[in-house]
Order: C-alpha cells, then structure tokens, then sequence
C-alpha cells in the first residue's frame, strides 16, 4: 500500500485516502480530483482519456465541475474507481504505462495541492444539522430543558451559506437582548462548533424511507464541518422554533470529501453512557453492526491577531468522534422515516463533539461555560510569556480544523485537510 | 384592461394578473408561461420568435425550464415585459398583428389551461417558514412558552420536499409519545397550515444585507403555501430545536407565482394588534412605507372520500392575510441582518395565517385545540343530512387553499389558482 509517488508520513493523502474534491486552477477550470500526497490527481483529465475505460459507468459524471452526479451513482462504481485508482498509484503497480511511466500524461494529471484553488465539492440542496453527541447535549441543554436523548435530533440548517474552507466571513449582526431589551449589534458570542458531516450520494423518493441497515449505500463521504455561532443571537431567538440567524451567516467545509471505504478500518463501537439510557432504542434505529462510527482525532487551532496570540501552536482542543452517539446511517433513517426525500449533495452534520474533559470540548460556549470562565489555549511549543485566551472570538481570529484517523499501522494516515476560516469585523 | 381572450368573470387570471409557471403537454417540454384566462401563454415561443425584442434583457432567460435565471433579472426588466404583455392582450391593442391577428402564432402560444401540467416553477434552493401571524402564535405558542413577538420568528425548512400543487404524499411515519413512551406510527394528527410564500428574485451575497426600504426589488413575486404538518411527531421532537420530522414530509405550493406588480392595488396596512406591542421594532425592521401587506383572501376547501364527507362546497376556513403583521420586506430584512445570502429561487413563508374567529383559523390544530374539539365544515350548500367533521386529516383527504385578491373594481380579481394534495396511507 505504498504509492510511488512520495508521501510524507505527517500527509493527510495517503494511498489508502484517495479523497474526491473539486478545484481549479489558474490555467484549469472547476473539475474533480483526488488528494495523493502533495498532489491532485485530474480526474476530469484522466476520464477524458480513457483511463477509466474498464469500468463500466457514465464517465461523464467524472468531467462535471461538481461531485452531485458522480456521488449518486452505485457504491460498486465507487469502489472500482477507488480499486483501480489504488492499482495505478500503486509502487509495485501492473498498470506503470498509464501513469507511473507516462511521463507526459503524469504532467498532465498531476498538480501540485499548493497551486489549486478548492471549491464546494458539491451543490448543496439542503444541510441538516444533528445533535448526536450526549457530551454537547448535556453541558448545553440538560440544565435547561428536558430534552429526548433516545432519538437523533436534528434541526434544518441553511445551505446557502455552506463555503469551502478558507472562505472568510464578517461577524454577523443580530438581535441580542441585554436587561430585557432586544437590540440590533454585532454578536458578542462568536463562536465555533466541531463537527464531521456526511454528503449524501444516492438519495430516497419522497414518501420512502432508508432502512438503517443500508442507509451507508447513501453516504459518498465525510468532511469537517464549523457550524460558527453566534451565542448571544441564538439564544435571543431559538424559542420555539430552534436556532436561525444564530447560526445561517456562515458554515464551513473541508474541501475533501473522504469516502467510508477509506474510513472502513477506522469504525469503532459507540460509547455506552451510563447517564444515557440507550437500551429503549426504537427498531427503525437499531443497527446490525455496531460498529458504525469512526475514530477520528480532530485538533481545533486558533490563531489571533495580535502579538500576545501568537503562539507557536496555539491548539484550543483536542476532539474525537468517538463520542458521537448515533451513526450517520441513523441519522439518515430517522431523517427519511416520514418520507423526507435526500438527494445527491445533501449535507447532515453531527452536531457539537464534545468529549467528557474542557480539552475535548468542541465549541467555547461550552469551554467557557457561556462566556464566563475564560479559556486558554495549550502551548504545546511554549514561547516567552505569549499565551492566547479567549471567552469567545475576536475579530481576525483564524480557526482551523485538522483531523486524521491514524491507525498506526504504517499505511498512512486518512486525513481530511483543512478546514478554517477568519472572522472579520462586522459592517 | 380588458383582453380580447374571454375571460370569464370568475376567473383568477385576469389581464391585471399575468402571473408565470412553469408547464408542460404532452407534446411541449418544460417551460415558462403566464396565465391568462383559460389559456397558458407560451412565453418560450414567444421570446424564440422574437415577440420582446423592443425589450433590452437575456432573453435565453425566458427559454429556460424554470424560472431562476429569469426571476434574478431587474425589477425593470420584469416591468416591461409586464407592460409589453398587457400591450399585447388587451382588446385595445395598437400591437394586434403580434399576436390577436396573427393567427398561426396564437394556435401556437395559446394552450388551454386543461391541456397542461404544472411543474415547480423555480428551483428551489433554501426554503425558510417565518411565524408572522399574531393570532396563530397566540393560540399555538403563548400558552406554552414566552416568545417574542417583536421579531419575525423563522426556523429553516426543507427545500427538497416542496412539491407542486396536486403531488400527493403518504401519511408520514415518526416517533409518537403516548404515556410517555416513545413509539414509531403513522401520525394520527395530521394537519394543514395555510402560508403565503415569497420566491426571491435576486439576492444578496454572503455577509451583506437586504435593507427593508429596498426588500421588495429581491422579491419576484408570491404563491400559496401548504406546510403539511403531523402534529405528534412535531410536539415529540420540537424541543430545543424545533420543528423537524414533523414538517419536512411534504409542503405544497401553488403554480403560479403572482407578482408583486399584479397585487400593488391589493396593499393594506398591517393591523394593529392590542394585545402586541409593535412599538418598539427595531430601525432595520422599519418601514417608511406602511401599506406592505396585502388583502387577500384564502378559502380552504376539504373534500373527504366518504360518502358523509360529500358536501357540494366543503369549505373549512376562510382566512385573510390581512392578519399577518410582518410583510416580506421585514422578513427579508431580518433574514439576511446577519449576512445570510439569498438566491434566487429561495422560498420564504409567513407561518400559519390565522384570524381571530374560528372560521378564520388556517389549521385543524387550532380550530379543534389539538383534537380535542371536532370541527365541522360550513354547507354553503347544505344537502340531505350530509356533513364533514374533522379533529384532524384522513386517508383520501384532499385539502385545496383557494386564493384571490378582488377590489370589486370590475377589472378582474388576481387569483392564484389550487394549492392542493391529498393525503395517502401511510406505507
């Protein structure tokens, strides 16, 4: 499983990675590739000239400037292009005259991560976001409200302003109530939340519903996801309706979408909470296998502007999906169970990972118990004096995402990229 | 303002109406029109035949299969070709050769309203349902929680289950509480709600906001809406969240989109309401204009399978829009105050437009106080010993809103057509 093209060990692109994502660069229009190493590799190109030619599926779907077609069509063909794309990347692989030893297609196909610009990997119709993880749930809605825990909840989110990575966005204005009355001013709150999200593939007809059981056959693949909060706006609107403006002025995506074949040796057991009574699960959720969530690390970096910010790694938490309590397979059988139709670039996120320590939070409404206890970030690289603290984010504050299943195995890592972005000031 | 077509007195397409869809034959593919009496006017045709050339625009906007490109142009744009058409079909036209008198281009252009299916006539990107209606958040909600009533409350919806007037739709499945135990069944509360809904235009980008004074220009023009709900499922998941499974099964519209230039002579002042302090709305919810909604009147028709639902004229409700108290500008306003973008094609909705009686109610949930009150359709035309009485729908129930906006003035009501569905057993 190793490629003859050199990859770092610290790469998220490994050959067992083989993210899709869509990019273009200065000279090339929007098209789809996939992360190998420090390179992507031109799937448009390479479908152009036949390189997929042995399988058998509409290669058009491949030259499209979005993922929405080729997501949605069967697994199978995923798994042959993945299959023969491992072969071709492969060192000791048999098929060299199509790529190892073609000097010219090589020149063609293969572009450097540092010279393209990424997209949405897909048009998004709609995004749902969940709350699936006990440890969120209970630091933030517990102490409030009686809340079910025995289902996914869910909420609908706003896909308009779904962007890739990288996209900055201003600090959103809004309705904040102080001393009982509602004024209209730039959010005090700012805030993050980690989350991992799955883009829907192969939809269901309205009135259908995805049996749990198969739901992951509707699943291309996974990102990160930031769903930025506003906490003083959300909290000035949510009754009875849920979150809106709080929350539908930016969210961000990592710009690879990494598919469940590559995650496949990375599933794990969900948790059992012994505070959380899950035995009463209803059968439309009860999976077959119980291993139907990952073990993913997700680092949340922030980077401020000023010169008491800088620290050499300023690493806020440290997150893991292993708390995420109901599969995306469940969150997908409860979100068809009446009949809501799913298609091709639908996005559902988990919610909030937060682990059970203040270093596995992942948001700063829970970190800093909503503002009140200021909260530093480690210096894993201490440096003279410098340290960054916040209650929730200032203007021009860069926060990032990384995450990474590793196995320790020696095969490479499965990582997702980056997924940031900079708050600027309100207008 | 009389058209040399017939229009029968009845009719909801007046020549002062002119609304478009989208619509198809069996001979015709999918494509843009406008209504006018008992005729589709083919306005692909029209526009590939050169009919709006005195008119400076993307003209390949009006030969496309929906409405989104078209619907994003300038406001003026859509004024002229407004004015070209009322030029074109009125009984006075100094224009008789480019249509009235040519006789092969109207066989070709006119096509009866029978002969056609309707289809959605806009892509729709984000669908958002607002709760803008006093008496609705008075009966629903202030027994259960405070809510603030000084800011036009919304949650998202689901874009990919709005379906076009006429598309049944299964009884939906979901988690039901019933001693407090948690089962999966078919609602047995199945409801309407009576909702106007706006279609953007042309939008706003990410991080900018639409002004209030300026909102009207983003909206392209406005459809009954039907938000389906299954009152159970909703009550068992609402909480902290809102609403989820519980509406996202199925919502109607109607096809025909009428454009804010077609209701102008229908505007009113919103009321005002004693028991609602609107005093102290904020300045970016202020309008310098007060006459911003509109006088519309909606009848909402229940026609069961049987034979002791048969009323010759089953009509639940009569509502008003007139209740509503904030207009699409506020809600535009609001939405897009944190810099959420707007596309063209998004779909905002007021909320359930209830009054203060009980036959202006826009809900079963509110008319029978969640089932517990059986409601009974009034006999227009009373037969023997033949009544309908519902707490909520059953199978077979076909539920249609009819709407129109009608100043006796004597030249033609602008109406909106059906907005319809019925309801399936559940699988």
């Amino acid at each position: 499983m190793h490629s003859w093209i050199p990859i770092p060990a610290n790469s998220d692109f490994s050959l067992r990675n083989l993210p899709y994502g869509v990019f273009s660069t200065d000279s090339l229009s929007q098209r789809i590739g996939t992360a190998i190493g420090p390179y992507v590799l031109d799937l448009k190109v390479m479908a152009q000239e036949g390189v997929f030619s042995s399988i058998a599926f509409d290669s058009t779907t491949l030259k499209s400037s979005t993922l929405n077609a080729y997501a949605s069509l069967d697994k199978n063909v995923h798994k042959a292009i993945r299959q023969l794309l491992v072969q071709l990347l492969a060192k000791d692989t048999s098929l060299g005259s199509a790529l190892r030893d073609n000097t010219e297609r090589k020149r063609r196909v293969l572009i450097p991560l540092h010279d393209v610009k990424m997209h949405l990997p897909m048009s998004i119709g709609d995004y749902t976001d969940f709350c699936v993880v006990p440890y969120h749930l209970k630091n933030v809605c517990l102490d409030l409200t009686p809340v079910r825990m025995d289902l996914p909840l869910a909420y609908h989110g706003r896909a308009s302003s779904v962007v890739v990575s990288g996209t900055p966005f201003r600090r959103p204005k809004g309705q904040v109530i102080s001393n009982n009355i509602p004024t209209l001013s730039a959010t005090q709150k700012l805030d993050f939340e980690v989350e991992l999200a799955a883009f829907i593939g192969h939809g269901n007809e309205m009135g259908c519903l995805i049996d749990v059981n198969d739901a992951e056959n509707s699943i291309f693949g996974i990102v990160l996801l930031n769903d930025w909060s506003a906490r003083d706006i959300q909290f000035s609107e949510s009754t009875p309706l849920g979150p809106f403006n709080g929350k539908n002025f930016c969210t961000s995506i990592s710009p690879w979408i990494v598919t469940l074949d590559a995650l496949a040796p990375f599933r794990t057991n969900p948790l059992s909470y012994s505070w959380w009574l899950q035995d009463n699960l209803l059968s439309y959720l009860d999976e077959k296998e119980p291993n139907s969530v990952y073990n993913i690390d997700i680092d949340v970096s922030l980077t401020g502007r000023s010169s008491q910010d800088s620290l050499t790694d300023p690493v806020l938490f440290n997150c893991s999906t292993r708390y995420i309590s109901f599969s995306f397979a469940q969150m997908l059988a409860h979100h068809s169970v009446g009949g809501c139709p799913m298609r091709s670039g639908d996005l559902i996120a988990t919610g909030t990972i937060s682990g059970p320590t203040r270093r596995e939070l992942g948001c700063l409404l829970e970190a800093t118990k909503n503002g009140t206890e200021p909260y530093e970030a480690q210096e894993i690289s201490p440096s003279d004096g410098c340290k960054l603290v916040r209650t929730f984010l200032e203007d021009g504050d860069l926060v990032e995402f990384r995450a990474r299943a590793d196995d320790g195995s020696g095969l490479g890592k499965v990582g997702f990229g980056i997924c940031g972005g900079k708050v600027l000031p309100s207008i």
